[in-house]
């Protein structure tokens, strides 16, 4: 069955970004380490070509979520590339030539462009025109798989704000920032309700799983 | 072993308490069911006098949370009576005669006041000199049982900056406030380390446990 689920590292004070986010710095001002424990994982690290890593409940979890994915949609951001309009229409993500998603991706931008045929499955789709042409895209291109709505949480705010989302996972890292880009934020009287279903200890960071409903 | 802990219900975007807190309102708006998980279940409806309620993971961890207690921090908002020196030196907490508490109680405040014996083994005592001595006067109450700092907010961060935690708990209700009290802040620099230890689903609650160091 297709589920649309999202997940995020999140610090304990609930932000997904320090302050001063840039294209250098995505993850702006001392939140370089927020997903160290996905990156020590033996799953993560056979995706980079890597041996070794640490199994356990925390590579259950992330393994799992890289299951049954038919489409991803993501933001501008996560794509990357510099400001508007394409300044450099030959960028291709950050992933090099074979991108770590083997499925149509769906970029939210304002900026039209041709899609973007990658190695090894993936395809970058760019839409101009909202969340929810995206999400029913996104959702045609996965068939019976699930749709990930990757991020950043700008993307997610919106997904969730349209109440398209129906699975919630946060990684919840035991770090606190203090500042910074929070998830859940900027959801006003469109914010759906979270169910709690599973959570999960691993090492320096918790999983917790919620269905959301609008 | 005596363990110094703490323990909260905290919106998913953070918050302990919403906007606007007065001691007519001590949650503040729109937090009026912060805690209407715990009020389900069948421990805290017998302390309350009354029959039934619900059982399972979060009675189970509920209960865990009352046990060896020995004695209890908080500030002086949660023990109430209004502003200033004492307007009604005859005020004696929020709980009627016989507090729930059973253990000797100390009170941050910065009026002076003698202790305030009530029914049930529950004693107020008033310290005005600081964090670190009401903890002390606390943990050489306590003996081999546990201290509790019960709250509000701005005790628990006095107590997390003195790094005198050692274990917190965080009933994580999925609401979200956007706006109010954040448990988690004004930390700065003295912030100390929180490695996840449990987490537990309950029914509309998720319960969290850190191990808390310096």
């Amino acid at each position: 069955m297709s589920v649309v689920r999202t997940h995020m590292s999140v610090t304990l004070d609930g932000y997904v970004a320090g302050p001063n986010q840039s294209l250098d710095k995505p993850f702006g001002d001392g939140a370089e380490h927020l997903n160290d424990w996905m990156f020590a994982l033996r799953t993560a690290r056979e995706m980079f070509g890597e041996e070794g890593g640490e199994t356990g409940a925390s590579d259950d979890v992330f393994r799992e979520r890289l299951q049954n994915i038919g489409s991803v949609v993501m933001g501008r951001n996560m794509f990357g590339g510099g400001p508007g309009p394409w300044g450099a229409e030959q960028w291709k993500g950050w992933w090099g030539d074979n991108p770590p998603y083997h499925v149509p991706v769906f970029v939210l931008t304002h900026y039209a462009r041709a899609p973007q045929p990658m190695e090894g499955g993936t395809t970058f789709y760019f839409v101009t025109d909202g969340i929810e042409s995206a999400m029913r895209q996104a959702k045609a291109a996965a068939g019976d798989r699930d749709v990930v709505v990757g991020g950043g949480a700008n993307v997610i705010q919106q997904a969730l704000r349209a109440g398209l989302v129906e699975e919630l996972e946060l990684h919840l890292v035991p770090m606190l920032l203090g500042d910074g880009e929070r998830l859940l934020d900027k959801l006003g009287d469109t914010a759906p309700s979270f169910e709690p279903i599973r959570a999960v200890v691993g090492t320096g960071v918790t999983h917790l799983k919620y269905r959301v409903r609008k």
